[in-house]
């Protein structure tokens, strides 16, 4: 897989590069909406992350202005089909759209969402599983399902992890469009800057995740993640026992050597 | 329940006007502090809000510069009764309110609170549990309980899903009085404006909501409120089901072909 | 326990004064970083706040220009240990860290955290348990583990439940340095002041503490604490008997009068 930059793919571009996985939705005429073979091809590659060598971070973002327009059901063709069938197409479409995010979200290796444009529904749920996402300021997000008579189905817990459920609920029932400032005020992305600093913006933060262990920011993502499942003290005795493994295995060894010696640890460039 | 301008209410006033039911408040020489029978006043607005045709929204205000003071407990008159009369009456009295803003919370209308002056104890309460909540610069807000010797019993659980647990903690171990930017910023109201554009701002929440699709907007409201009774994988298949329902329903279709065709959906106005 | 003042401790200083417990991390050379006596020392204190007659509040703070700069593996002496005892002594100093903020966390009395300068891994996690936390201008947050190749496990679920899982996840991930006004925007704190100011802000926190009832606070934060523990209905029946034993009981009584009676309660100063 670590020849992924010869992969083919129609809907999006990749590109690997000193340790970074950039994706880039590559559907412009149609805002980078999310077709099922886009959904598809994103999950290969984030079922392949894992067999690159040296990956630090991945880097999701659209083209030509925007991020990701929500799902194209235009491009489902229905029109050909039994009701049935009909049906069963739009629930695959749809759920599929839902591994894809739960994938995303659960990624060992850190994510970076970079928006622009528009950041509608499904491109608005993305947004929220990133570890850092960083706004253009001439992004816009909104969740305009409702408006179409549809509801953000699997979105929905996402967002709500993300910003709480009664902001999600609020966008959700007004299809309000907020802008980069908003967002930011709620969370849902992290930064925000003009369309010349986007590129800087996304360098430092690449720059801090690889000042960090890969193996303890893998560890402490998942640490994250799994809050919930497991009640508080034997949550704590098992973070001990991890605690045990990070200080003394060759990153915690070499990463204390090195706070004491005063230098970068091995792993920063 | 489409008579219910003339329906007899005593510590409330009721409007039933395009789509949009108005509950105020009004006992307003109590800044509006809530007996019991006010409570039971606005359970049965709610009881009745599903049999409305075409019912939107339902705003819920004060009256004369207040939203609400809380609850009225000088109004029980427990002096004429025995020590385990007083106990039950002042139960009930407390598991009422939890009831009422219960029901407030789950009303499958999107409900938008209007607030100024006084936003205390219950009333803050009641202002959590509201899709939207739009401030007066005017509004103050806080949990006086403690300063009385009492404790924020029903609303705990409701500030404490909005605000978070932690904010919702400090407010209520010290009193602290906030105002209308600082409950913006807490998440706790959404807008705040001066009380000259009051009317115009809840016109414009009232707008966007209608630009939603009715049955979108309850599915939508249910599917949030719901979120963490389910683990996640049969969620989000359930959440498929829902979302093939709403695209193949009528609202669905009429949405999405009121998209292509570039008008607005036969819900607008 | 009255005695307090005259207790012998090592790692920190204590003092009782006027109702309030103030506890000083006392190792400025090291920035405050805590070594096991510390956290044995913190516990200790902790264990009698109970048994202190008209304990109104627990003030932790730093000392020297410093809050804490996290957990001193470096005091650990380890390298005169086989490996396992190694190991062990690791995990007992780790999780004794997890007890210790456990404690502090569910502390009947109000904990106000004064920070400044240094604010790192076990002192930011302290930080996001205290019920108030009071930053100086100068104080700086961040989580260096991952940067050291090891993982905040003891303190995470503390950050989390303070600033949310995403939030902190990102800081973890990438070791960010924050200040005291990003501190204040992710609700880490809830005071920002110069340093000139910071004696004058905790004593009106304190004052405002003093205002509400010992008894009431105490009863309010384990019901805030407890929200998780018991389904909503129940949770609110309970929230009822509770209800009516703070109005009938003596401070309930005596804070109703006041209040009829335009009057300070009899509880504060």
């Amino acid at each position: 897989m670590n020849n992924i930059n010869s992969t083919a793919f129609n809907e999006i571009t990749v590109r690997h590069e000193n340790g970074v996985l950039y994706i880039h939705f590559n559907r412009p005429q149609k805002k980078n909406a999310m077709n099922l073979k886009l959904v598809e091809e994103v999950m290969q590659c984030f079922q392949h992350t894992e067999e690159i060598t040296d990956l630090r971070a991945v880097v999701i973002a659209g083209s030509e202005g925007n991020f990701c327009s929500g799902g194209d059901i235009s491009d489902m063709h229905l029109s050909s089909l039994s009701e049935s069938e009909k049906e069963q197409a739009i629930w695959h479409f749809n759920r599929s759209f839902g591994h894809m995010i739960t994938q995303v979200k659960h990624s060992p290796t850190p994510v970076i969402a970079v928006v622009q444009g528009a950041v509608l529904g499904g491109g608005f749920g993305l947004a929220c599983v990133a570890d850092i996402a960083i706004a253009c300021e001439t992004a816009f997000f909104s969740l305009p399902e409702t408006g179409l008579g549809i509801i953000p189905a699997q979105i929905a817990p996402f967002v709500a992890s993300r910003i709480g459920v009664d902001q999600t609920k609020r966008l959700a029932l007004t299809g309000e469009k907020i802008d980069a400032q908003q967002a930011l005020q709620l969370g849902l992305v992290h930064r925000v800057c003009p369309p010349s600093q986007l590129t800087q913006q996304l360098t430092s933060e690449i720059k801090r995740i690889k000042r960090c262990a890969p193996t303890a920011n893998k560890n402490t993502k998942r640490l994250l993640l799994g809050l919930n499942e497991t009640p508080l003290e034997q949550l704590l005795d098992n973070a001990a026992d991890a605690f045990v493994n990070s200080l003394t295995c060759d990153e915690g060894v070499e990463g204390t050597k090195a706070f004491i010696q005063k230098r970068s640890p091995s792993w920063c460039e």
